[in-house]
C-alpha cells in the first residue's frame, strides 16, 4: 500500500510566525501523499475578547454559542487555514484548504448529552470521512489542509477538536493507504522524565503501556492522546507519532518522537 | 460542449437571510455543471467598525491594507462561504468552498499603479484560473464556490473583485464548455427605463449597445457591467445575463433577465 502521511498541528505552532515559517517548508518538503489538520491556537480567543464574546469554559472544554461559532469559522476555516495555504504554494505545495463541510468530507453530530450543552460541538458520525474525495485530491497531486469544523449535512457548521479529526482521518483512510500519524506537539515525544527534553520514550505499545501507565511515567494528561493514538493504531494505523513539529523531517526518518504501534 | 453555469451573487442576497435561503435552493436545483462566485456583502464592512478598524475609500474602492486583508479573509473565505456550503449540502447540492489560493485556482498579481496604493487588491494574471483542477471537480460532482480572495503564489492573499473573478473563471473555462455566466444584482435586468422594473433589456448585443449608450438607456453604472460583458462574450462565453437573484430557475429558462450575447 502507498505510503499517507496525516500530521496535525496545534496552537504551539500557529501562534510562533517563526515556527510556523519553519514547519511549512518541513511539510512542504515531504515526498509523499499528505494531510494536514490545524487547530486554532489563541487567535479564537483573542477574536472573541477583542469582540466582546464572553467564552464559557465548563470542565476545561469551551461551550461553542452561535457568537463562538461564527469566530471559529473566520478564524480557523477563513483566516488560519487561507494564510497557511498561501504559504504552502509558495513552497511548492499544491495545498487546497478546506473545512469538513466542503465536498462533505467530514459528516457529525451535535453532541447531545444530558448534563452539559457544549452548544454547537460535532462528533464525527461513523463512515463519516469523504474517503473516496481525498483519495482523489491525493491523487491528483493536492494537499488537503484541514481545519476543524465539521458539519451536520443539514445545513449546520460544528466545531470538532482537531486531535478528533486526524484520528478519525487517519483511521478511514487506513483502507486504501499505509497511514502513519504524526500528532505535533510543544515536547519532543512523551517524556520518561518530565523535566528532561531528551528522556523520550522511543516506542510505545499495548505491551509496555500498562507498566509505564502503572508507574506513572505517563502522566495524566497524555493518557486521552497515547488512548486515542493505541486505538488509531488498532483500527489500522500503520503508526502513530507523538514529537515536535520542528522535528518532523527526523520524525519522518524515525530519529524523533515518540512511535505508538 | 458541455453546459457549464457560473453565477455571482453579492451583498443584495448575502446580507438577506430569507432571500439567500430561496437563492440557495434554486442555485442547489440547477441540473448542470456549475460554479458559484460571492462577494462580501455588508459583513466585512461591519465587522471592519466592530473591530475598529477604519476603512478608506479612495474613489469607490475599498484599500485592503493588512488588518482589511485579515477582516475580507475571515469574512468572506470563512463565515459566508463555509455557510453557504453547509446550506448547499442541505439542498444536496455536493458543495466545496474555495478561495483563489487553494488548489492555486486563481493566480493574481499585487495591483501597482503610480497614482494610489491600493494595499493588498490583486488582478487575476494571463492563465491565471486553474482550469483542469475545476473541470476535475466538476466532473467529480463537486460544485466549487469561490470566496473573492486571490493568491501570487508567493504566500500572499490578494482582495480581488468577485464580478472580475466570475469573467476570468468565464472565461477560461469556455475551452472545455459552453458557459452561461450570470450576474445577479438588486434588478431584474437592465432597464429601458430605470423607474419600471418590468422595462427590462431582453437582449443587448455589439449590435445594439452603442445606440444604447447615445440615447442614455444605459446609465453610467451600468456601462462597465455591459462592456465586461460584452468582452467575456468577445472571448468565448457563450451567453452573459445579467437579472436577479430570485429569478435563477427563470433565466435558466430564458425567461428573465438581459441576454448580453
Amino acid at each position: 500500500m502507498q505510503q499517507l502521511i496525516v500530521v496535525k498541528i496545534g496552537g504551539n505552532i500557529i501562534d510562533d510566525a517563526v515556527a510556523l515559517e519553519s514547519f511549512i517548508e518541513k511539510f512542504a518538503a515531504i515526498d509523499a501523499p499528505k494531510i494536514l489538520i490545524h487547530g486554532g491556537g489563541k487567535l479564537a480567543t483573542e477574536m472573541a475578547t477583542t469582540l466582546h464574546i464572553p467564552q464559557q469554559m465548563i470542565e476545561g472544554r469551551r461551550i461553542t454559542d452561535e457568537a463562538t461559532l461564527k469566530i471559529v469559522t473566520m478564524v480557523y476555516a477563513g483566516f488560519i487555514n487561507k494564510n497557511l495555504v498561501a504559504k504552502l504554494h509558495a513552497k511548492t505545495c499544491n495545498a487546497i484548504g478546506l473545512c469538513g463541510a466542503d465536498a462533505n468530507i467530514i459528516l457529525a453530530k451535535k453532541r447531545t448529552t444530558k448534563e452539559i450543552d457544549y452548544g454547537f460541538v460535532g462528533d464525527v458520525i461513523a463512515d463519516g470521512i469523504n474517503v473516496n474525495f481525498l483519495k482523489l485530491l491525493l491523487e491528483n497531486n493536492t494537499t488537503p489542509i484541514i481545519a476543524p469544523l465539521t458539519h451536520n449535512g443539514n445545513g449546520q457548521l460544528l466545531n470538532t477538536n482537531a486531535d478528533t479529526i486526524a484520528n478519525e482521518i487517519a483511521k478511514a483512510m487506513s483502507t486504501h493507504y499505509q497511514v502513519q500519524l504524526i500528532y505535533c506537539f510543544d515536547k519532543k515525544g512523551v517524556l520518561q522524565n518530565i523535566a528532561d527534553e531528551n528522556s523520550v520514550i522511543k516506542l510505545i505499545t499495548k505491551e509496555n503501556i500498562e507498566t509505564l501507565k502503572a508507574n506513572k511515567t505517563i502522566h495524566e494528561g497524555m493518557i486521552p492522546k497515547i488512548d486515542n493514538a493505541l486505538q488509531a493504531v488498532a483500527s489500522g494505523v500503520y503508526k502513530v507519532v507523538l514529537g515536535h513539529a520542528l522535528d518532523l523531517n527526523k520524525i519522518m526518518k524515525g530519529e524523533a518522537g515518540t512511535v505508538i504501534k
